[in-house]
């Protein structure tokens, strides 16, 4: 069995990669870059497929989002700090929310999937994300209709695992332990500096997940 | 109510594109190529995004399907002759099958249509297509999941419409030539001569459609 990951270089895909690394005979990486402010991530997945020694493919659908507010792209406003829960308070979804990311970067892996023979695309999707549908696509009502969408679409030719819906960043991390994950090398912050900003959602969210498991970020170290 | 149209320059998406003008405030075309063999259909979508004084926004997505052997694709094998009732007693899909294609172009249509502003995304599949599940993902198990996979994902902003998907090409043609189609700036042929070739099932589908409404089709005068 093949599969293809979609693969950010940030701590809930790299954890996908490990696992499949595990569970198929041949994995290949997908990196979708779509016009963030830093390219931080993007170094990061060039090293982890490296340290997993499986094939990178790039695609950049950075024109697809030229006219979205999303904070996290270029020459839009600031990143917002504090957890999503107090940006909800506010607005339906998050200011962060890339317009129909998953759906999109699921669809292009589905296409690179048939073309390459691949059975499975796998994505690390988690609980966390779809709480209060921050991210409506995260959620488990979209992963469901996602995953029927691309198994009829594909004529039955692949299929879409979401391995972590039901787990938290904390479960998530607690798997890649034990599979030796070199998290030090993953990227998880909306910003792009030396070191984590630790304020922004999502580095809040990945302290918490490390703190749970007693263990320290080594991205930290 | 704003609207996006998938718009090839056929006549299925060009009918959809006209029914669009009527029932929708303001009306986007998009215009996604994907490596075909030839640039025809792409000549047609200016002169009717022109004739209708519609938005035309255009993307590349030829580099996700360089690895695919569909026959639509430079450098593949040639289209096959024949209807596709032929091609399928040998194959499970037909090899002008283009990976997920249409999962694909109504997800870049979505994220198009939240950074825009657009309540609704409208492609014209239709009946026949789906026959013998030639293109699986035209059929009305795809669309269902699809559709739903889009307004969960986009937090219930956006919708899908597929007006012609209970339609033969044969009902699309009654309903354009009410609408006043200009038919004669469409092109349907699989190849990219300067007269349709006649001969490839999509050129023997639109003739037949033609003939049933008792029309000779404005293409071939």
């Amino acid at each position: 069995m093949k599969a293809v990951v979609l693969f950010s270089g940030g701590l809930d895909s790299t954890t996908c990669l490990a696992k499949a690394k595990e569970e198929y005979d041949d994995v290949i990486a997908l990196s979708i870059t779509y016009g963030q402010k830093h390219d931080k991530e993007t170094e990061c997945a060039d090293k982890i497929a490296e340290y997993y020694g499986v094939e990178l493919i790039r695609f950049d659908a950075s024109t697809i989002f030229k006219d979205s507010s999303c904070t996290l792209l270029k020459g839009n406003e600031e990143i917002p700090t504090g957890t999503y829960e107090e940006q909800l308070k506010e607005n339906d979804v998050v200011s962060t929310y890339v317009p129909f990311r998953n759906g999109l970067f699921l669809s292009i892996a589905t296409s690179i999937a048939i073309s390459r023979n691949c059975d499975v695309v796998i994505y690390g999707v988690h609980k966390d994300d779809a709480a209060g549908n921050a991210y409506p696509d995260c959620s488990e009502a979209f992963n469901h209709a996602m995953g029927c969408a691309i198994y009829e679409g594909s004529g039955y030719a692949v299929s879409v695992k979401a391995p972590f819906i039901n787990k938290t960043k904390a479960e998530i991390v607690a798997e890649g332990l034990k599979l030796k994950v070199p998290y030090e090398l993953t990227w998880s912050c909306y910003k792009g500096g030396d070191k984590p900003c630790g304020e922004c959602a999502t580095c809040i969210d990945r302290q918490k997940a490390f703190e749970m498991n007693g263990v320290k970020d080594p991205i930290y170290l």
